[in-house]
């Protein structure tokens, strides 16, 4: 620590990224990438607003931000656009949290909630999940701190539904629901709907997952006039030119592309089925997946383990050491290609392990 | 106000970047972006990249880091790359302020300082300028709070030579010296040599004026191992994967074709002399610009009604409405036909006035 560095920050513990290892020699399967590309007029797009980059970008964004009003049946005035939605969850932490308002979130969850709170020194409450890894739907209802849901969760990659969300919104009308959906057009059910209805409810959403745009960093926040006109105070006050040219035009043109990416996500899905199936059959516990990823642990190996011995096989996946996940990997899905390789190798470093 | 939001924010001031009309109708010459456009090899490197997106860039940025390195001579832990400079004002006054470090500044220096500051609720001493506009060197060497100082400032234009921005870093080796060098390339002189000597020295850039990236959003620090690996915790507690794909490609390529911008930022500067030239003909009190603009003001006429007029006739600038600037506008520096415009309008808007 410099001699310069605020106090407050001694402790400061950063959100670890997956491995993104630059030479491609790995099937990358450890950071929930899309497997297939941004559709061919989102790459025109982005490429033709390149030339245009000495200007700035729109700091309202209005571009995007109309596209997506169309989109949801709401207006421009319910919409934010971030920098990624991990900047959207920045703003929103930031925002509605401090030491008096404690946030509360699952005990296994995306773990930039809490990285964000301790860089604030927000206190927060983890609700734990059940034994299933499924949420606790009753301590959300009962909890007065604002609340942040990844639906579908991550890493688990269950689900709630959409009325279970909604019960837990009206269940406190004083108290924030902020909703991370960043996997949802996976087979996950959107709280969007909800945002009229219920003043308190935000919705994350990203163009990372379903739109191949994880590299461009393209995320939003839809909500309550007053709620998003808070949140861009913030945004505003921080970086009024959070989103660049390049991304915007992207954006913009993926909107209008919804066949091809809902396209991929039906692949993506079918694709998780034969996964899910193929680990089964060889004897891994694979949770209900609404995700491009799945939750698996095999009874004679450790996550780490399983980590270990597809890195050696050329495969990367994701484990998370703390104790409940221990048991566990997080697998994207990929390709067919991809995941009959992920397939072949798990059941190799099983017959190794059993050997 | 909604009733989430955190009391800390209810006088929550946010930046107001410059009008960004999208129509593109005006000539823009009020958010001191370049006029000419990224070079050919950066453009094509964006829009190569652009077909990659749907995989996170890397979040240790490592093909510009490496690159910045060597063209300043220091090692890539000594590079921080940010989604902007703004983005790393953000990440320099949130790792080295809090309530009981104030920050200081000059009186008169770029607006996202005191907004940055205030957003935390860190205290802030603005150090007056002179009459002149040059910056209170004494005042500055004195204050033992960290300190932040645009160097050519905005909007003044001017500049301090490296030798006076030596002899307040060395003036107190306990407190941090964050220079931002945004121009820095129309004339100034940069501070990085100085960092290896001065451990309490950070230097911020960006590819946003002299590079013709305004809005790829690519700013960086250089600064001593220690503090850049606090700002990269800061970073890393936020948002990881903070700057993009495409931006680190055209960040990479920009400096590749380091004869192209310096031949735009000589182009500038010659057009910057032939303006001040003509404005003071006219009349114009004229400050000696090492920047991409000018800042000026006419006995006759306030900075606002300039901006009206000028408006009118279809030309943007700036104006700040706080007492000490409010005779003078900022005026970017544009190609020699908008100079020529400008000039042209000037002219008649002082006939109009004088009439």
């Amino acid at each position: 620590m410099s001699r310069f560095l605020s106090e407050q920050h001694k402790n400061l513990a950063p959100y670890v990224p997956g491995e993104q290892p630059q030479d491609m020699q790995y099937i990358k399967l450890n950071t929930n990438e899309s497997p297939f590309p941004p559709a061919p007029a989102v790459v025109k797009a982005a490429a033709e607003e390149a030339g245009k980059c000495n200007l700035y970008s729109d700091p309202e964004c209005r571009i995007v931000r109309e596209r997506l009003a169309r989109r949801y049946g709401v207006e421009i005035e319910n919409v934010l656009l971030t920098n990624g939605s991990d900047e959207a969850l920045n703003f929103i932490i930031l925002a509605y949290g401090d030491q008096r308002h404690p946030f509360a979130f699952c005990d296994v969850t995306y773990g930039l909630y809490p990285v964000l709170c301790r860089l604030y020194h927000i206190p927060f409450t983890e609700l734990p999940l059940r034994q299933d890894f499924s949420v606790d739907v009753e301590a959300c209802m009962w909890t007065d701190a604002p609340l942040i849901l990844a639906n579908p969760n991550a890493p688990t990659s269950l689900a709630l539904p959409r009325d279970t969300l909604e019960m837990i919104a009206a269940s406190r009308p004083e108290r924030l629901l902020a909703v991370d959906e960043a996997y949802v057009d996976f087979g996950g059910e959107s709280c969007v709907p909800l945002v009229k209805k219920y003043d308190n409810l935000l919705v994350v959403q990203t163009f990372s997952k379903s739109r191949s745009l994880a590299g461009a960093r393209l995320g939003y926040v839809i909500g309550s006039a007053a709620l998003i006109a808070e949140l861009d105070a913030i945004r505003c006050s921080l970086n009024p030119y959070n989103v660049n040219r390049m991304s915007l035009a992207a954006g913009a043109a993926a909107l209008d592309e919804n066949e091809w990416y809902m396209n991929n996500c039906r692949v993506i899905m079918e694709n998780r089925q034969w996964t899910a199936d193929r680990l089964k059959q060889l004897g891994f516990n694979v949770l209900d997946s609404r995700a491009n990823f799945l939750f698996a642990g095999h009874p004679a190996l450790t996550g780490e383990a399983v980590y270990k011995r597809l890195k050696a096989r050329g495969i990367l996946v994701r484990y998370f050491s703390v104790a409940r996940t221990a048991p566990y990997v997080r697998i994207t899905i990929g390709t067919m290609e991809q995941m009959r390789a992920l397939s072949a190798a798990a059941e190799e470093i099983l017959k190794e392990a059993q050997a």
